[in-house]
């Protein structure tokens, strides 16, 4: 049960929901967003809601059986939307292009890469300044320097930035040069870090783990939201199997569920998801069908020197035939489908 | 190393070639099909292949590095075609639907989806007739009376019929009503059913099995190519990971990877791929995407009494709705691509 | 539901039976083997079984909800003891070790190892004549005239041969030349082949499918049962997992689960279940230790010479070690439990 | 290739060794730890190790061609031993068995289970106080407090402590707190918490990721090891595959993998592994066979009122008797082994 309180909800009409609650053998935990304030109840009893929803402070009551309660879309209808500034939008209506290299690499580097995307309008450039490597002995990435020197080019040319936050102490560290944290797949289920990214006002890309279930995902997409931040966008990258043709298995099943499952946003990282380049643009355009609401992709003005991923990043050629073929694949999409994919199929379902 | 023998190629010439091969250090196989004459030879010498094409008798030597030579697209460049009759052709120029239920249920059911099927153009129906069931207990399918009442009204109206074979001995009893045998998840390595299946001159669709890498699907139909049959579709149909929200994953990665190693016609089978029904067409639209050269989808009148697979099968107005919007998605595919996707990714790859 | 007809059952009394069971909702199915009558009956409804039990004809009836009826240890409360001939049983009380080449080579090899089998009190001889090979082009095995040599000489000398069938005409052929049919991980689901085996009155030893849950392979053992042959022997062998470090992933879970569930006897063949030599032996112990009730395992006189899976094969000084130590863990089993492991571990359970 | 250097290398000593080693094309890097000082080495020239060997300051020199170069057997034979203090060792010689609730309850909880292990000769106990959970709205654990009075009863009675540490700011405020560090399956790849779990002087048993493989597992310690702190343990607890008959696939073909590579201690938890309190003793016994120095193992008085894990915790009764049977298990692995087992079983390998 999630319980939506109206904003002059006082101290008095609170501390009566919450007893009502109990008294009905469910556990109430308050959540305060950007947007909202909710009562969230864990239990299974059998309950009348009419009992709840007369109240006083009470906007809205929705049964949600789900496990994840809050970005579940038995609450909420409509695909979340996460306003990023100058105009851009993370949005059903609007697929939204994150490219960038792998790792950020030098400044050169960065503007370069920055103007390629203006020119072929890309509005989110991703890069990593902290890399998460198995060998301790790797290159590990620039730090807040580089993430500095990212973030003052893109800003200067409106295109905004996602960038792996790898612990606590860097999320505010980092705040003021990023427009998206991005949760890796080796911290999806760090659930410190999903709590201190739940208390900043800054949107958060969460990836699926290596081998997490979507509905671990969706927990620890409650996690960060619990904590008070709304502004959640799910992320499919493909998962460990015993296939070994390629790096990862980019499982786009994954789309259809996560958008019937929850309002979130999903977008879809063909690059690690196949982790071979000639592979990348057609699991891009795979991905555009299946329902993403955006793409994350690897490129490199030359990807057999990139410090890192180079067999999964795309050259600047390719990119740029990939853009028009995304947003040729997105028009029929949207040509085809009024409503989100996996409702317009069965409209009984 | 794959020779390919010329028609005139005689006894003397022949004998002259395995000598040759054997001297390299190479074990020949002689292989005899529809179409030609080879010998596939397996070992790992360094070999300069000029000594072997000046032989007699040789059309063509090529040196195929893959685990699996005949198969391979190292010495076949273009996708093979597969007549099936009646101008009916599988081919990367003209993407095949093929529909149907997952058991044919009763002759009436027939009579009403081939007219379904007739009146949107599908060319292509599948229906089981021998039922491979985890529970012994299970209804196990009509058998051959119900292939021939199958066959009966699907050749009255110029459609064609693919149909699950389960055993060596089913290979001839159901020869004359048939235009391609279909091998199961469960068979892909039953390979003395493969070998059977190499010795006719029917297509056979080879499916994925539910834990095989796609080096043994190669393997399982370089079996079947190599006992003389080189009519071979694989497909991919979703292998089994650690993740319970559907069915089986949906591999659509291994689309651009086997168009990559192999000239034989992909397909994909989103119904068993993901198993849940309103996820099924926009992983369709997907594998079309993708690079798929045919689709195979469960359909039924009425979903919910299907004696089998019904949770994921559509009914025949999302079946008609996921027809045209197929063909809207192959449309933009043959506007993006003179050639085949992967190629035209990165054509120095 | 299981109901045990009594031999003097009748027609008139069968035809009852099968009318109530109809009656209460359930499918009826007769099962006739070697050791007595049954009715199998599918269905959910709640039943009095006393309305069953007092009908005429009845041995006795017993409620059992597991999906796979008759293993199931719901009714039968006794591992199934498996008698071979000449005193040798395959039982809970005495652990059988089965020894042997993974190919049958030569008639020389097979006189070698039964003398090995022999002077250290083996009673089981592992080997294939008929091999499953993922590339045609590799030995195949030496078929039936393999077969027959490698009887003889095992007979003479008091030693059960157990070696794999991989189709139904394989069945008659090699009947009189076998103690254990062996069906391999790729047949552990090739339905027609169970149903043949379940018309032999021979034991069948089923190796668990690659990546086969455990209700299959019970499943797939109520098969054979079902088709008449009660002498079935389950086998772990490992499963295929993303781990790349070992051929395939040795799941003891699978010991003590099937010991619970189900009353037929455990084997794991742990040669397979690794794929190292020097890991088999301590993962022979261990099977032990979870509670096996027989090891298959892969040995030859010079593995660097084994026609194929050499690198798991144990030569004779490391063979008669083990053997000697596995010995040793089974009388301190043995000391341990007067019951089986699982039962001993939790009365309650 | 990995450098031991000698206490007494100085300045200069320590420069002309890194420079000599970029000349032979290496990236070297220093590591100091408790024990000892190097320089890890990484490229993949062929050097003649002599040239190093005779420069001032080096105590030794090896080639490690493995991955993970501090880690891995190849330059250190005998398995580590790490003394927590009291007489208390972790050993090849000496099975160490940790056993705990899943949750820190209350006081009186520890002080019984305190009470059980000291009668019972246990001299490590687990439990958790900081708890990762996949909801947020689950019990979190008591925390730091729930920690000191933990550790206070412990401490009193000669028994040491194990805890789960889940983020960089808890390794200090729990360091006086704790005998030995646990990296949780979740955190196996949170590089920042191994760094950091690196710089201080206290056991770090490491938990294998749910999807890791052992290799990187083995670079997760080398974060550890690399960053100062030699005393890591590795712990197998089961992984994610498709099977859902119980909770994990407890992976024992790890144990002799690990002891091969490395000569860090191993330990097996069977709680974990199997998720299924009748089958843990086996797995457990199994373990010990599979070569294991220790075992990490849950219990609880009344498992069925347990806060978390009820379903796999022994309860005293049966912990006593697993106790019990445990030790007979290692007597008679000590009395078959004088080496580890692996090495044992082919001295040639």
């Amino acid at each position: 049960m999630l319980i939506q309180l109206k904003d002059n909800c006082n101290d008095k009409d609170f501390q009566e929901i919450v007893s009502v609650v109990k008294s009905l053998g469910y556990k109430p935990s308050e959540v305060v967003t950007q947007y909202g304030r909710y009562v969230i109840c864990v239990g299974s009893a059998e309950v009348d809601i009419r009992i709840i929803g007369n109240l006083n402070g009470i906007k809205d009551v929705h049964v949600v059986a789900d496990q994840s309660k809050l970005v579940s879309r038995l609450w909420k209808v409509q695909t979340t939307e996460i306003p990023l500034g100058d105009g851009i939008v993370i949005s059903r209506d609007h697929l939204t292009i994150g490219m960038g290299p792998c790792s950020i690499e030098d400044e050169e580097q960065v503007i370069r890469i920055v103007g390629f995307l203006k020119e072929n309008g890309v509005a989110l450039m991703r890069g990593g300044v902290y890399k998460p490597r198995s060998s301790p002995y790797s290159f590990r990435g620039h730090g807040l320097e580089g993430l500095k020197f990212f973030y003052k080019h893109c800003q200067a040319n409106g295109i905004k930035v996602v960038s792996e936050v790898m612990q606590v102490s860097q999320v505010e560290e980092m705040h003021d040069y990023i427009d998206i944290y991005q949760v890796g797949t080796r911290n999806s289920q760090n659930f410190n870090l999903l709590d201190e990214l739940g208390k900043v006002n800054k949107p958060v890309l969460l990836k699926r783990g290596m081998s997490s279930t979507l509905q671990e995902l969706l927990a620890s997409a409650e996690y960060i939201f619990s904590n008070g931040n709304e502004k959640v966008i799910l992320c499919e990258r493909g998962i460990r199997t015993y296939e070994t043709a390629y790096r990862n298995t980019l499982d786009l099943n994954a789309v259809p569920y996560l958008k019937e499952k929850s309002h979130l946003p999903v977008f879809v990282d063909p690059s690690h998801g196949v982790g071979v380049r000639a592979y990348v643009e057609p699991m891009a355009l795979a991905a555009v069908m299946a329902g993403a609401d955006g793409l994350l992709m690897e490129i490199h003005e030359v990807p057999e020197r990139a410090v890192s991923d180079g067999d999964q990043s795309l050259n600047l050629t390719e990119a740029r035939r990939c853009i028009t073929r995304i947003r040729e694949t997105v028009r029929l999409r949207d040509s085809l489908y009024d409503l989100t994919p996996y409702q317009a199929t069965d409209p009984d379902h």
